[in-house]
């Protein structure tokens, strides 16, 4: 099969189907996207070598189990595969087992190639009333609907999302879809734009009085002076999302953060039962996220494409 | 009257006694403590220039308001003046006003002196079995007890205190009274032996095991490598408390934060009711917290000891 493979380069090869263990299954990927995460390893994070790719829909072709209903269904996969033993596991949480497998990022081949193999148990059928370019998106929506997993915003409080790249934009679509009061910040009114034809409130940087006025701020520009002026616009006692990986290169004062008793809140992967509710109930319109669909015979020039200032998702289609 | 001023340099100078506003008590100290934000200020924190000191008993001498109650009575005193009219003051959170006051760190004269003005609204008398040299400490046991206002820490959940010094102690006696499973992490033996003899667990940092294995970590260190080494300590999905303000000089990488989903809480001072609750029950024993008592005349002395490693509460007594 073709894979694209981070190994010191990124490259396009042939190479050998992956092998089902035990109550995995095998499935063939019909689509998948490019995720930040995936060029953040391109440049070195996590140390990862091996096939990338985490964000995908397939149909199961193959399962090595004895409950065979699976095979010819189309599918997405939780992309954390736990020990099944610890107590996060045993909380449902194998996205925080400490020798979880991630797929494509650590430890598991993952799914950008034209075949992948997941536990079962990862697997989510996908109803046929949502498409393959909606299905694609259901691990980074899941992402964005962490957050409400993990902490309670209330109806009259104000949440404000910095950053108008893909992740931002699905925090802010899928927050307001769920009722919130959301106002998008960034510096790209294109991008703003596809928020604000969803009903999301927008706003230009530049014309944001930077002020502690927001109960909720999600961070999702992936940058040091994003998270500054995430500070700086968070109301004392309020909550800071930091949904992107940062590293301070500089200087930097945690004082405000205490000063003003603020919450940073960590947040990652999430369940993909509550994302595939909002797939199915079509509350947010992803075909303005999708900047091009390559095949994979093209997957290097996907990446270059990725690259560019102004894209959003790219997604490769395993058709050859 | 006598006052501790820093204006550049620190100094001891005779001042005019200090004019009560509209419902201000004027209040003739008897003992205030030092602070490591008072030394923050001699080195230049915050701005401040002014009387030094927000930990203090007094007795109230005069009040400029008809209720006149309070006259002759021993009090200690909130250390934030809030408008009185903003959203944080309405709820109580005068802490938390955008225009606060705050004594002897921000636009108001500190007790380090022989009188202080208050509003009445900010003192809280203190009953008659409760000492001078335990009433003095009601303002860093709020802080610490303010943990507990800001989250709810379960009963089985592991606590870690990480860092020796007066915060660190103060956090860690006050949680363990609480009822908490506490363990204080430091690196001197005869601070951590204050916590032993009050029940509290205690560990040497050199024979920690660096591992995520605290559903909370409260970091009382004020350096960078403690909250380095806390967030190293703490569950995925657990909290990290920053007690002490901190900065980075070097390059700091908050991926950790996001990859386990960690939640930072930034904390600070806490209300006086319920430190009071706990100086009258003698649930914490002050004594062993104290390094020295020196009078009014000898404060710059003070500062200096203040300043000496392992010194921990130095107090002030303004007899003259």
């Amino acid at each position: 099969m073709k894979a694209v493979i981070f190994d010191e380069i990124l490259k396009l090869e042939e190479c050998p189907l992956p092998k089902m263990r035990e109550d995995e299954a095998l499935i063939k990927v019909l689509l998948c996207g490019i995720c930040n995460t995936d060029y953040e390893i391109t440049k070195g994070y996590m140390g990862y070598k091996g096939i990338l790719g985490h964000e995908f829909v397939g149909i199961v072709e193959d399962v090595n189990s004895s409950d065979r209903s699976l095979i010819g269904k189309r599918v997405v996969g939780e992309i954390n595969l736990g020990c099944g033993k610890c107590e996060y596991c045993l909380k449902g949480l194998e996205r925080h087992c400490p020798d979880r497998e991630t797929l494509g990022i650590w430890h598991k081949d993952g799914c950008m190639a034209q075949y992948v193999t997941l536990p079962v148990k990862n697997l989510v059928e996908i109803p046929e009333s949502v498409s393959d370019k909606e299905a694609v998106f259901i691990e980074p929506l899941a992402a964005a609907l962490e957050i409400l997993e993990q902490m309670h915003i209330k109806p009259f409080e104000k949440v404000a999302v910095l950053g108008d790249g893909k992740l931002g934009l699905l925090c802010a679509l899928s927050l307001n879809a769920s009722g919130l009061d959301v106002e998008l910040i960034g510096k790209h009114s294109n991008k703003l734009d596809i928020a604000k034809n969803q009903n999301v409130k927008t706003k230009l940087l530049n014309n944001v009085e930077i002020k502690p006025v927001y109960d909720v701020v999600i961070e999702a520009t992936g940058s040091l002076s994003g998270f500054e002026t995430s500070i700086a616009l968070v109301k004392p006692r309020g909550t800071l999302v930091l949904k992107s990986t940062i590293a301070s290169s500089k200087e930097f004062n945690f004082a405000p953060i205490v000063v003003n008793e603020i919450t940073v809140l960590g947040s990652r992967c999430g369940q993909f039962k509550p994302a595939l509710r909002f797939l199915e109930q079509k509350k947010v319109n992803f075909n303005p996220l999708i900047s091009g669909i390559y095949n994979i015979n093209d997957a290097i020039e996907a990446f270059r494409a990725n690259k560019q200032k102004d894209t959003l998702k790219i997604l490769i289609s395993m058709e050859s």
